[in-house]
Order: structure tokens, then sequence, then C-alpha cells
């Protein structure tokens, strides 16, 4: 079995990432790190690996991490900066879930994250680990930059209309909607049981940290700069990201253009489905799975054309994507443990 | 004290107008007719009124109903069609809580509720019960229509907005999401906790029979056809309605202008409370409560306006404008019972 | 209007206070104080009271305070004991919502609450507020304690039957479920929405501080010392207390007798309500209203007496309770504003 | 790959069976049949299932059953009775998810469950599919009859006490908690999700069907008939069961001998965890796996012994259990496809 690391093991992602690797056929959870844990069990955090995985949290210690064939950097944004460079200084490969290394443009980070970047050389050798976009160099990566929740669920459907050509470039407006475990596993007020069961709202309403992740995506498969207008939820759930996409077909363009796209893209893509009318995807039927499902409808009134997409924002949104990416560089199949 | 009789009392807006009444300084719930449940007190249905309103149900009787102050019709779409006019015959004022008497246009009806509407002389009679625009007119009307949930939240931030020419009539989107109780008090799959708990989706998408009712408040605000897109969702919670919309600025209009307009237009409002940054509306604000809850963002990089309102449905939404207007229909205070 | 103070206005039960209190025909929330947020509007930390109550909260003025005419406590256990006093010295009528002054026997607060209670005179002089049981000693008060919500529960239903004689006063059992909002409004990893939603626990099992007040209110009931098994448990839901009760009949003790008896000592009690087979108390039935809702089944296999109660933990079980204490020290109808 | 037959799929129990069976190293869903559904996709009635599982719902034709290497009967409790027989004499191994084969007296069907039992052969004949009690007479049935979901809560912590004479046999009193999952996936009036979230209550207080269940299963053990109290109640989740069980310690018993038992009784099971001190069973912790997690407390106040289980009712509960069981039958490893 080959041994994987995973520094920060005590987040949401964290967990899933063990909880995902316990059930892979080649890789196991191996070396776990935890600043506030260190000394404990991730049995003792998370009960329910009591007599699966019994690991021991340590602080991070560089050369142990080394010693296993896979690195998970699972730890908060602003963090990941300091510790992946150290990491790859191990010489081994690494999957980073934070949002550390995943802009291109530097100069987005004091703007969006509210820190300058001090690694320019690393971000222009990570890939973006979306594998559906990105195998063949994810394969050769180095270091993998997992993408974001929110922008998984908007560019698996975006990027190939928008590649293709089929709808306008401007005019992009994503409504998204989260479940609870996306805003991690610090008690807050917001997501204090009684003030979150019970309610629906907005967050961040154009200023979310996402929204440059998906617009270099988006700009990426145009062929031109792309600005969107990118408005978060929060939904009285656990689990599952619903976002739902508004943009303009190009004229001449109709359901069976697009239909088809999707069909020849995602032909062959074990994690994509394309559900047929009059299916809608809800975050149910991807709950715990590296699912995403996408379904669309064109608005004969209006002229606009209304994607909508369901992932499970811990799996194919985290660490599913993460161990999907972890199978490409390692050469394994790319759906081991995932399916 | 005056009477009320509410046809079809056992629904989530009977229910709510009940509950509503019961608290009123001058109206007391009096007749409530049932034809499921006929025979039964309202109190082995919802035991919460237990002690509080034994009522009995019963089969419609219009002469019953026309010896109140007040008839609320909370009826299906398409069976108010054939009751309100019997109400109305018994000379009394009606209320109706349905969507059958709400759409100006008798053609709208067979494309998106299914049916030929047969009382076009009521369609012209009713008043759009929506008390922030048409006061007046409910005052007088033996027969007012109130509104729907959806509409209600988009029409109340909306409406002024294209009154005042701050914003485009074209190409508005609406993004809105409410509570499993605006599916009614029936047991379908799709509602069954299981099915319905830790999950969310869009519904109707592009076929929503509330669009054409949006779409003819707007389109009167703006003096010009508003087609507009709107897309509904559900979210695991009970009660709540929050929308998201958004619009263009008119060149030269900015924030400022939009805060000013709406501090004008809604000073006097008793029901209506425009939030300051960065206060952004949330279903639990107002949550059994007959407030709409409005607040803005300008996002600078698109130029597209974002509005988002959270109102309760079955308050605002539905059994609490209801009474609103019932207030000043009868020459009551407003709020009274609502505040 | 008469006028009310809150200290400790920001906690769950501080906000049920000002809630009922702002329907309330002859009392208005007045004075509201908070260590954490002073100089902040209590309408910035519930916007729910938005444009309803703006009142700014301030750090505790004793002398403010005194100018009102009742003082609600509504601070954290140990907290209280320190400050009632100088609340008394005011001058004014107390209810103190903690569990300061509940146990008559101060040894038991070292024991149950780990501190050393610092006040044995006030101990002493305290009423404990439960109207039911203690309408006329409340009348009379300074100070009254006012329940614990699990205690209020337990000691509606069971202390008629101990102090009729009809159940045995051994080996009852109190299996107890509360809503998260009883864990006050402190996030904390155990009530994080994603560990609580989906999830249902016991927790403090055999050591509930609670269990110490329901067997003083038993013991005296019951003319002798009783002590009992009580066990709490945590229900994915904001609001609502569910207790199932297990006792013995006495011999010759019948379903019957249980019926006239609870129908006699509840006659005239607004807020008991006694359920007729076959229904049986749900929360939500009692959510958001000061009702304590009763039902019983008597197992003829076992000889086993079940006894069923619901709450609102916030109302009977806290604020409500607290408002009906103050209704009868300050002579106005005990329903005011409750009903 | 064997063959796996569902006779009734679309149930819950039916579709977590198909859910663990296509994680399943040696065993595939071959047949599945509804009545309702037939002729349609199990992927058009459970979405998640879509391409992973397309197998298209059939009648039940009791040849194509018996082609399978095994057949899950997940049919209604009375519908069984009668289509279990079919399926033995198709030769083929039997594992009943149902009630009907579960009580070794047929006397008691018309008590509990309503209905004459028409096969009292089977009755005899059906083996209980509790592996941890009945391993080598699983693995010889013919028939298995699964364990309900409360009783298995039950039985997997209190049958070691009772057969080592740890406890006393009387005055067992369970107060046992389920997600809304168990009611099963036809939509009614008590489980739509307005009238559940927010919710809890006790129902078929002294009269639920698994009292008899579980009352065989611990008079077995006690060598003498056990008569107790069992009361269940509804949490508004979507799966667990967590039950409370309240006993008597027989003089001279203490905690430790009680660990000591649990630690060798279940030192070899691979799905029971016994949690130290300070841990408390939580139904999270065991959702979507075939785990028991236990626990209890001594309360030297009164004498009682505490003991708490979690279950996933799905899972340990239904179609785990019942995996479980098919593989001591196939002679698989009891724990392939389960952890």
């Amino acid at each position: 079995m080959l041994k994987a690391a995973i520094v920060g093991a005590t987040g949401y992602t964290g967990r899933e990432l063990v909880s995902i690797l316990l059930c892979h056929p080649k890789v196991r959870p191996f070396y776990l790190t935890s600043d506030s844990f260190a000394g404990k069990s991730i049995a003792e955090i998370y009960p329910q690996f009591r007599g699966r995985c019994e690991l021991t949290l340590e602080k991070l210690d560089v050369e142990k991490a080394g010693a296993c064939d896979i690195i998970f950097a699972a730890l908060p944004h602003g963090t990941s900066l300091d510790v992946v460079p150290r990491l790859l200084a191990a010489g081994k490969k690494v999957v980073d879930l934070s949002g550390d290394f995943r802009l291109k443009d530097a100069a987005l980070y004091p703007l969006w994250y509210g820190y300058e970047h001090r690694q320019p050389a690393l971000l222009t050798e990570s890939v973006y680990g979306l594998p559906e976009q990105n195998r063949d160099a994810i394969r050769k990566a180095r270091l993998v930059a997992n993408p974001g929740c929110y922008p998984t669920s908007v560019q698996l459907p975006l990027i190939p209309l928008l590649q293709a050509g089929l709808v306008e470039a401007e005019d992009i407006i994503i409504d998204a909607k989260s479940g609870v475990s996306g805003a991690g596993r610090t008690p807050k007020q917001a997501y204090h049981f009684p003030e979150c069961a019970e309610n629906f709202k907005a967050y961040k309403v154009t200023g979310h940290q996402h929204t440059p992740e998906i617009e270099q995506g988006l700009s990426a498969a145009a062929g031109r700069q792309v600005t969107l207008l990118f408005t978060p939820h929060l939904v009285p759930m656990i689990r599952g990201i619903l976002s739902t996409m508004y943009l303009r077909l190009k004229p001449g363009v109709d359901a069976e253009d697009i239909t088809a796209l999707y069909r020849k893209v995602y032909a062959g893509e074990p994690f994509i489905r394309l559900l047929p009318e009059p299916y809608l995807p809800e975050t149910k039927d991807v709950s715990g799975t590296n699912f995403c499902d996408l379904a669309f409808r064109v608005d004969g009134r209006t002229g606009r054309l209304v994607v909508i997409s369901a992932i499970d924002n811990l799996v194919k949104g985290a660490a599913g994507q993460a161990v999907q990416n972890m199978n490409i560089m390692l050469n394994l199949p790319e759906t081991a443990g995932l399916i």
C-alpha cells in the first residue's frame, strides 16, 4: 500500500480525506498532522473512525511527511502558503486544498484573500487540479492546486460551453448555494445550530474569494477576460452545493447543441452525469460521492440559458477531487477509492 | 369583535390565518370550512390550537360565510375560481389567497395554471392586494387577490426601482428560494422528510406560475412589458423565502440613488425594513412576522445591481398580507394583529 | 406602561424576554444590559427586532435597573449569584432565570454547579417560580427563582401525582430531550451546525445540574426524599423539550384516577393542556407558546405509568414563565402577553 | 461475481441494499423487483444510482429471483409472509427484512402485527439474523429473519448483560429514538417535512410491534420471561437510532464487571464498538456504517445502570446487517462490503 500524509487532518476536508482513503484500494492514510490536536488520536476528534483509523495526530515534521508517497495539505488559506514550499522541498508530490496556489495572477491575492503572495514561482508552477480539464498536466505535476468547491461546481458545466463558443462570455450570473460544512469546522456564531437551522441567507455578496478563481478558469476557456457576478448562499444542510448559472446563448445555438456538446465532452468522464429532462440536479443525489450532476434549460421567453449543477462540497468540491488528482499523479486508476 | 370566515381553513395558509386572527384585537376567526375534515375541530387537525380555538370545521355554507364581516378564501388554485363568485354573491368582502384572480390577462391562465378562466369580469374587478402599492384600491375593493409568496418578495423591492426608472426593465433575473411549507400541507414524495432534509434543488425551472404575476406587476411599474427569468428553489427549512434579484442600473445611477429612493418610498411603511450595510436579509429575522427585509449591493465590476429580500412565505407571503388587506378593507389600523 | 429591565439581554432567554414583552399590553422592555455588546443596539445583535425595539445595550448600572418596575436577570449560572443581591438592593422585584437561587440546600451547589454558594439568605428567601404550584408565594416575593427548562417539563406533570400519592416516589426515570437553543447562544463545537444536524445523543448522563432541582420539587410533593434518574438528550431542532417519564402506579390506581386528578388540579390553569387519547404531546404544538402539553399511558404489561410532556424550552421553560411570574408579581392578569 | 436479487427494491432498505452491494467485492445487485415501479430503472427512482446501477425494476418472477445466489426480501410486513415461501421454493437462500418471520410464537402476530400468521413451520425454521449471537445457525440457514432496527440497537448491548446475569431481568425500560427514514419511503402526513422538522414526539407508546421481538431475544438470554417497557420517539433527522436503556445491576456488580464482560464478549466483533469514558454514542458517528456504538454509566445515586447504543437504522438496523448475514450464509468474509 502507498502511504499518504495529510497535513491539517482535523478540518472537515482532512476528515473527508481520511474517510475516502480508508476505502482506497492502493493508498492508506499514514501520517496525520494537526497543530491544535497533536497527541490525540484522529478517532478522538472524529469518533466515526474508532476501530478504523486510530493514528495519532502529530505536529508537522516535514521529514515524516516526506516519507509518504503523497502529501495532502488541508490547511487554512494563508497557512498553506508557507507550509507547501517546505513539503515540496521534501521531494514529494503535494495536493494543496487551500486557495493559496490556485490563482496565476499574484496581484489578485491582496484583493480577494487579503494577503500578499510570497511564492510567485509556485503560482506559476502549480497545476490547477480540475482533472476533466487538466488531466495531463496533473499527471506530471509536483504541486496540484485543488480547486475550490464553488469553482468546481461552476467550471465543470461552464468551461465546455465557453470553449465551444456556444454562450456569450459577458453577463454571466452565478447564484450558488452551499451546505454549512463549507464554512469549516471552527464554531462561529453564524454556524451555531440555532442561528443556522431554519434560516437561509446570502453572504459575501459581490466579494467572495472564489470569484477570481472562477473567472480565471472561464477566461481561459473563452479566450478572453470574463468578468462575472457570483453570489453564494448558506443552506441549512450539512453537505452539498447547488449552483444555478444564468448565461446567454450565442445566436443560432439551441438546446440540442448544448446537449450534443456535453455528451461529446463528458462522454468518457466517470464523475460527470448529464441529467436528461425532466430531471434536475439535487444535492442529495451526489451526497457522499465524487459526482457532478448537470442539467440545463433554455428559456425561450428571455433567450437565457439556465445551467444547474450539484456536487458534494466536501467530495468533488474538496477531498474527493484531491484523491482523484492523487490517483492521476500516482498513475492509479482515476476512480480508485471514489466509486 | 368582527367575525371572519376562512374557507379552506386546514391548509397552511388557513392555519396561519387562524393563528394571526387569534391575536387580532378586533377580528376573531368565527366560521371555518373544510371539505376533507368537516365535523372535526380545527384543534384536532392542528393541536397547537387546543384550548385557544376549537371551532368545528364545516362544509362550506355560503350563507354562514356571508354572516361574517370578512371572508378569506384559502383554497387551491382552480377551486377558488368557482367558490369566490358564490361568496361575493353573499354580499361580503372577500380576500382570495389563491392565484385565481391575480392575473388581469385571462389568456395567461391556460398557459401557466393549466385551466381556462371562466370569470373574466372578476379578473377585471379584483384588486391586487399589495398594500404598499394599492392601498386605496384595496380599501374600496369587494374582491382582493392576495399576492403570491414569491411575487410579494420580488415586487416589494423591484416595483419602486422600475417606477423611478433607476434600473433597466430588460434582463431581470430572479433566483428565489423557499421553505417547504410553500408546497402546502398535502404529503408528497418530494416533501417527505427523508427526501427533503439535507437536500437542495431547483424546481419548475422557466415554468413557475408566479412568473406572469411578477411580470404583470413589474410591467405596470416600468410602463412597458417586462419579461424576466424566475427560478425557484426548495430549501430544507419550514418557512421563509429569500429572493436574490439581478438587475442593471440605468446609466448614472448609483447606490446612493437606490438608498434614497427606498428611504423615500418606504419611509412610512410599517412592514418594509431596508437594512443598512453590512447587513443582509436572512429568513430567520422575518420568520413569523409580516416584515419584508431588503438590502442591495452594487457590483462595480459587472455594473449589476443585486437586490435581496426576505419574507415569511406564510405571513407577508400569504396570511399576514391577507390580514393586512382585511385591516384596510375594514378600516382598521393596518398593522392590527400584525405587530 | 410599566418598565422592565433585562440584565443580560443578549442570550436566547434575554432575546425571548424582549420578544414577549414587545407584545405585552402593560409592560415594555426599557433597559437592556450586556457586558459583551454594550454600546450596540439589541437590533444589531438580533435583527428580528429592527424597527420594533432598538434599545441600546448598556453595561449594568444598578440604579438604572432600579428605575424599572421589574428586573429580569438572564445571566449565566454563577454570575447571577453576585448580581442579583445588588439588584435587590435597588429595591425592585427580581425574576432570576439562572439556577443560582433555585436550590434551597446550599450544599448542593458545589456538587452540581461546581461553586460554593455565597448567598444562603437569598436561597432561603427566594420563591421557586412555578406558578401552578406557588402562585401565592410568587405574588409576595421579592426574588423569584425561575425554574429550569427540564425541571418545568418534569414537575408540572409529576408534582400532582406525587402530592396525591397516586404513584410511588421510588424508581422514577426521566428521559428528556431538548432542542439546541437550550445550550445557549455561545458557539461551541458540539452545537456547530455540521456536528449537530442529523445527529442525536445523550449528554451529562447521571450528572445534569437540573437533577437536584427536580428532586427538590418532587420531594416536597411526595413528602419524602425522592432520588431519581434523569437523562437529557440533544435533538437537532432549535426549540422544544419533550420529557418521557417512567413511574409506578400505587396499588389500585388506574388510568381514570390519573385523568381525574389532572382534570381537577389543572382545571383552571391557562397554560396546562391535558391531551385526550389518542393524542400525544409534540414539541411543535407548543412551539412559541407558554403551554405545557401532557399525556400519559398506563402499560398493563409492566404496570408502569408513562407520562409525556412538551414545552417550548425558551418560553414555558424560561422567558414565558418568567413573564408569567412577573404578571403575578405586578398584579397583572397572569396570561397577559402570553396568549 | 455472485448475484443478488432484491425483492421490493424501491423502499429505503431496498435502496440501501443496492447501495451497499454496489461496493461489495463479491456480490452484485442483479435482479430488482417492484410492484409499483416495474418498468422503470432503479436510477429513475433513486437518481443517486445514475451511472452506477441502472437495472430495470420488474414485477417479481420467482424463477428469475431463483437464478440469483441470494435473495433479499425487503417487503412490508404482512406481504413477505406470502412471498417468502415462494422464494424458498425456488431453492435459494433468503434474507427477509420484514418482521414476518422474527417471532417464534405465532400467537404474537395478531396482537402486535394485526394479522394471523399462516406459516408456522417457517417461523420455526427461520433463524434470527443477529450475527453476534447466532452466527453458526445463520451459516446453515435457508431463511434468515433480519432483526428490526430498534431490536438490534437494544439486543446487542443487553443480551450479554442478561446472559451473564449481571443485571436484573425485571424492570427494564427502553427509551429509543429514531430518524424518519425508519418510517419508510411512502409519504404520510406525520413525515411531511413541515410537520416533522423542528419537532420531536413519542409514538406507539406501549404498543410498538418491536416490543415482543426485543422480549423474545432478552428472554432467551435471561433464561426466563422478560417483560419490558419500550417507548419509541421520532427525531427530525434522516438516519440513526439511539436507544437509552435503564436497568438494575444485580447485587455486587459494578462498572468494571460490565466493562470486562463487554470486552470479553465483543472482543472479536468487527461491528461493535465499546466507547470508553467520557465518550457517549452519537448517531452521526455510526451514520452510513454497520457499527453499533455502546457506552454505559452506573448511577450510584439510584443504583441504576444506563446503557446507550447508536446504530444507523438503515445499515446495522436493516440492509447492512442483511449483507452481514448474506456474507455468513455465502461463506464470504463477514465484513465484506461493510467496512
